[in-house]
């Protein structure tokens, strides 16, 4: 169980946006902030890690973001400013950029088709708070 | 359902660590990050602001323990530099004493007793994680 | 004296980006974050800490986003990925709107007159990076 | 120039640390934060990367470290926290580590010379830190 939703309802100010949508999509960042932190280090210690070089990077700027976008978020005194949007679309972006080199290597190495598919899910979680906003 | 767990069985060398115990701590590490955020947040939404002043530097100092403290841990190449001791010390310390200090408003504030919680899970992986380090 | 310019001279790869302009913005990016950070801590030492509460947030909020671009920024390897664009202009916004609100409270308080001037420089260092990918 | 010294001299409340030391270490932790991460992304663009995976591992631990480091260090709300020093101590030591790992590549790496040499001047701030508080 994670917490992002009981925090979200213990909120003590009126709050407008649906808890169960910005609840995922802070619980996919913080996950796939993890997931990427990981991937890079396991990268790190295969064998072929040259040819892992941008793997790793992306993971790294996966991980910043995500963990930023995780933490803003999860704060909800500025959750009107404007620029969340391009925040969230960078962090959606990074997502699918990790997201498809690590698919790349998911034959070869397992951690990569876990961190695929974590990146899959937070690019989906964002692009669902983008969706409310829209509405 | 996490993906510390999976990631540290996809590392690609060996490990002599109980993964179980590990991936519980890096998985108590991310959440007390999450929770802290948002309940410094919280605070900051409350009337009684003034009041929680050292209870949101709390939260905040040990979001940012715990942000570290699970990024490396998930790092396996560096599993055992000495220093990583007196990290992990340093972030069950932090958790306890922001436990400590929510639970003082725990009764008032839903979200510093879900907080103080969180934290109190978060020190007690730490220490977890030190037993092994006994053992 | 900072080191993301001899850190970039030093990068062994070829490097197509104005090394002054990219290093200024990653200067800009710490030095905000650090001062955002002291800023929203100065403020929770105010007696006047209930009328701060938002100045706090963004001051949090912009300290998020200065590390993640900070980092981001710092990676060569990953230089030309599309969604830095959008991180860019985030971290620009969001400094734009902590360097505002804590230009209402500059007058009274001088950890937010220093901290709205930081926050102005580092939008100005993105800005400048922004014209690099125009030109 | 830095702001950590001018916003510790801004800061509303008593303040009982010396502002020269603090403020010299809060500095050389975030430019410690900034020169790793940059060091490990100029060793993922390497030729020899695979040798260098060690050296980019210490490099991530010592720039999570320092920032976390740094932000806690810039909060004077809970200065008087007695886990300070396991992290001030984790700090300096992860910083000792990742320099002597640099300093082993500084011959053939430039950016694994100026990284060595910012991680042994952080390492040393922290240690100036902790003779203020046995003095």
């Amino acid at each position: 169980m994670s917490y992002a939703k009981p925090m979200l309802e213990a909120y003590p100010r009126e709050f407008n946006v649906d808890a169960d949508v910005l609840a995922r999509c802070i619980d996919a960042c913080y996950d796939c902030a993890q997931t990427c932190t990981a991937c890079a280090d396991a990268c790190l210690g295969e064998e072929s890690v040259g040819e892992l070089a941008r793997c790793i990077a992306l993971d790294l700027d996966c991980a910043d973001l995500c963990t930023a976008t995780g933490a803003v978020l999860s704060r909800q005194v500025t959750a009107g400013e404007p620029w969340l949007w391009a925040l969230i679309e960078a962090c959606a972006e990074a997502c699918a950029s990790c997201a498809a080199e690590c698919e790349r290597h998911a034959g070869m190495h397992e951690h990569c088709r876990v961190c695929a598919e974590v990146c899959r899910t937070c690019e989906k979680r964002c692009r669902e708070v983008q969706l409310l906003a829209a509405a």
